[in-house]
């Protein structure tokens, strides 16, 4: 028998996990939430948009996370720690920290640890929303092919912003940094002693979807564009990265100081980062024909084209990066800003309700048909993130009577959140990538099947669960079971370690084609208020609305 | 001292007000529900358009209403009920009641009291709305001059739409009926002991408002129009009535019958009925240049043209009627299809909370400043009936993030109502009329500071609000006293019998500003999707008020 380790950093805490490489078994996992901050996060009373995270925090959970699974293990009589052959990481992103010449955070310095700008940066930190938009500028004007594959839009979430951001409103912590690495690449080369920033492996997901990293134009942006943002991004350049390599590479070997720390063999192999949805699509097999879908308080989607084919650009979708998920295939990743969000923001935020209310409305609006309410909305609450790539986006509800009800309106934006999953499905294969299964993880995915149904009879697709609830931290231990040899590729990886949930959630025809008029009407709202149509012609919206109410 | 009744059917009870004519002190009133059905209303079970009321009750309602009134007055030392000088009615409408040969209603009679097609057709009863849509097609068709003044469209609200149905769909009563009566004539023709259909009173009013009544097209519809809807109804036609009166004019003095069931003398004057907004604009003190805006569930809106000037046909406007409210005077009627009923939606049925929240979001919408919220809405959750005059629009909510609170979207609420008073505003100024002031009356303009300063501050205009708490009734014992006597003319009585409150809603210029850019984003909106302009771009709405919200 041989074991994988795959961890798992999330928004608010860290997982580890302990799979059998043979069978996919999960054998034990530990959680540990990050101890600093609000529910792990940092923030600034000051000003909303930022969140960061303690590497300190990471440190600790990763051997907490580790200890608490390699105990629950260890109760089993078939489980022997040196069996363990490797271990994957994958992490939220972009999520950069700032590191010094021995590749150690600067926040792990006494001098710096209590300065915000000095802690990673954590994903949802939308501190550089100005300097997103500049290198979005910047780029249109002079590197168009830098963002055509990011949806010609740079975000503020992303790599280049935020570190521009630091070096704008934080000078002294920019000064200070030798280098920057991506989390889901720091972990990795922290478990495999690398005591360089230069030395550091840095995967392709995070570096081609983030940081603009590609081969086409030899790697990072060049000196010239970047002596754009600022001269001193150009010189930072020099002490970053040439390369970046996909999963079929070694991010090092388990050093003795962590392999003690830790329980486990030393020497073992360590996989390359990526990051969590890339790792939870493997996790639930994805393969080229597939679409993932992660169902959380947003959604991630991903699938695989074989590289050997071309793939063209894709208009509004997040990332199309070679060798981002699985090696020899591009990854394409694309998302909605706000799922369980949007339920959560009308049942607590708007209505003021309790949690529990969800339960309760999720009843209630199983006996509504659709089209029933007469309703419509757009699932825009926290921007659009696929097709239209605008976070300056908002929520939109319409076909309000006096009689409407609050499950109504919950249903409403459950259908808009599978409106905007279907526009997603459907503009990927306007491009020429087919879509023929659609597998679904998370917790949403998991537990609402009212939600699942309703995402078939939309989309006219069949949608199907992934067998692990916790995929992400699977596929990190699929990554490193392959790395390790375990198994000669990922396909048959795949196959032995994971599986789907027997329930598949099938089309209705008579709701599926209900759903058919009403994503038309949808698609008039989108492409009317996202600026895709400057000729909108409304009038009729309203109407057709209660039409349909009206014919069912 | 003299003394009037004014006599105020509303839709659930009725109130009967005595007024002195000298100073307009209301000396007592009294209130009665009516006693059928649901609140008064009579409904089917199997269809929620149906809302009927017994004519029993409102004999019933005003005989005691009158009882109770004239009891509490008695109580008075400077009161007599033989210095009663005349009786002024006013109702909801259109609302006509089928009726025998000798003006009794049907209903009445044991043959049929439990019949629901026999009973009075209420204002909101909408079971005629494909045959208004018939009405509507047949007019724009053949005769449109009858509905050029009332926006181009014929509602289901109304006389001819109402007594239609009922041939269709109960011929057994429309054969059974020698004749209909609005509400508004058919309780002073009680009062006055008129016993033949034909000599009751007719007031310009209902008859200019509901019926297609015009001198300018020899008063009724014509009996070939008529007959394009059915023959019956064209037969119709000479068994109801050939004039329709002002309130100059007189309904009859009071009978000795009614003169003892109520203890007032024998011979005093009633007026000539009007609909209750219009008596309660006179009760407003309404003249050239006022704009009366009662605010409750819904908004009604009068304003008075000297009928020595040609008033423009002003599309979407409800209806302009030569003496409506005035004699004299053109009326002009608009209104809003919801308005407390749009934030009894929003709290009690959307959000499920209890009544009580109401004061609680009041509070909290009053430290938010124009804009902040980032929202818009449109006031369309039971149709438009100004400027755009469709029963088939419904609400809309846009702007929402996953922070948007259940206060926010209160005030946005409160928001579009206003920004649809000014579209009313504006369209009536646009055809010419001035409004140089605004006068609000209803339970809402009394109680609620916040809205009144919001309209203030979104119109850039001064709310005042009425002196009594019955104006409608006030109206009708002003129209009273006028025809008994008591004054030369309206104008004197108005200044004798009326008053405004003390306070004043003054606009803020700085909140003003703000609401201009918004009210610029609601009539892209409402013009985009109440079907005005086809050819909408709409892509900077959310942006524009995330940059008004960013602003302030």
């Amino acid at each position: 028998m041989s074991y994988t380790l795959g961890i798992d950093y999330g928004t608010n805490s860290v997982r580890a996990l302990i799979v059998n490489c043979q069978t996919g078994e999960e054998l034990a996992a530990g959680v540990v939430n990050y101890p600093s901050g609000q529910q792990g996060i940092l923030l600034d009373a000051k000003d909303a948009h930022v969140a960061r995270q303690s590497p300190a925090d990471y440190l600790y959970g990763l051997e907490e996370s580790v200890r608490i699974a390699l105990a629950q293990a260890n109760q089993r009589d078939d489980f022997d720690a040196k069996d363990v052959i490797g271990i994957g990481v994958d992490s939220t992103g972009s999520s950069p920290i700032p590191v010094d010449a021995s590749n150690t955070p600067l926040a792990l310095d006494a001098a710096w640890k209590d300065h915000l700008a000095a802690q990673c940066w954590l994903w949802k930190d939308h501190t550089s929303h100005a300097e997103a938009k500049r290198i979005t500028e910047l780029a249109a004007a002079h590197r168009p092919q830098y963002i055509a594959k990011c949806g010609n839009i740079y975000s503020s979430e992303w790599w280049w912003s935020k570190i521009w951001h630091c070096l704008n409103v934080a000078p002294e912590v920019f000064e200070a940094a030798y280098s920057w690495v991506e989390l889901c690449d720091y972990v990795p080369s922290v478990l495999a002693g690398v005591k360089d920033p230069k030395q550091v492996v840095r995967g392709i997901c995070a570096a081609g979807h983030k940081a603009l990293y590609a081969e086409d134009w030899g790697g990072l942006p060049d000196k010239e564009f970047l002596s754009l943002l600022d001269p001193k991004l150009a010189d930072l350049r020099d002490r970053l990265y040439t390369q970046a390599v996909d999963i079929s590479h070694s991010a090092g070997k388990l050093c003795a100081e962590w392999a003690e720390a830790l329980g486990l063999p030393a020497g073992i192999e360590i996989a390359v980062g990526e990051f969590d949805v890339h790792f939870g699509a493997i996790g639930c097999g994805v393969t080229e024909g597939t679409l993932v879908k992660v169902i959380g308080t947003s959604t991630c989607d991903c699938g695989v084209v074989s590289a050997e084919n071309t793939v063209a650009d894709i208009p509004g979708i997040c990332g199309i990066v070679k060798g981002a998920i699985l090696p020899g295939f591009y990854g394409i990743e694309a998302g909605q800003s706000a799922c369980g969000d949007l339920f959560k923001w009308w049942v607590e935020t708007a209505c003021q309700n309790d949690e529990s209310m969800h339960r309760d409305l999720t009843e209630a609006v199983a006996s509504q048909r659709p089209g029933q309410s007469g309703l419509l909305a757009l699932d825009w609450n926290n921007g659009n993130r696929t097709v239209l790539v605008d976070q300056r986006l908002t929520g939109l509800i319409l076909g309000q009577t006096l009689h409407t009800t609050q499950a109504e309106i919950y249903r409403a934006l459950i259908e808009a959140t599978a409106f905007g999953a279907r526009m997603i499905i459907e503009r990927i294969e306007a491009y020429g990538v087919p879509i023929e299964r659609v597998v679904c993880a998370g917790g949403i995915a998991e537990k609402n099947a009212l939600l699942m149904q309703i995402y078939a009879d939309v989309t006219g697709r069949e949608m199907r669960v992934s067998g692990s609830s916790q995929a992400c931290a699977l596929g990190s231990a699929v990554g490193a079971a392959v790395l390790a040899g375990a198994h000669p590729d990922f396909s048959s990886a795949q196959a032995a370690m994971t599986s789907l949930k027997d329930i598949v959630y099938r089309p209705d025809p008579a709701a599926h084609a209900t759903y058919n008029q009403l994503f038309k009407l949808y698609q008039e709202i989108h492409d009317a208020f996202g600026g895709v149509n400057s000729n909108a012609d409304l009038g009729q919206v309203m109407k057709q609305l209660l039409n349909i109410k009206e014919s069912i």
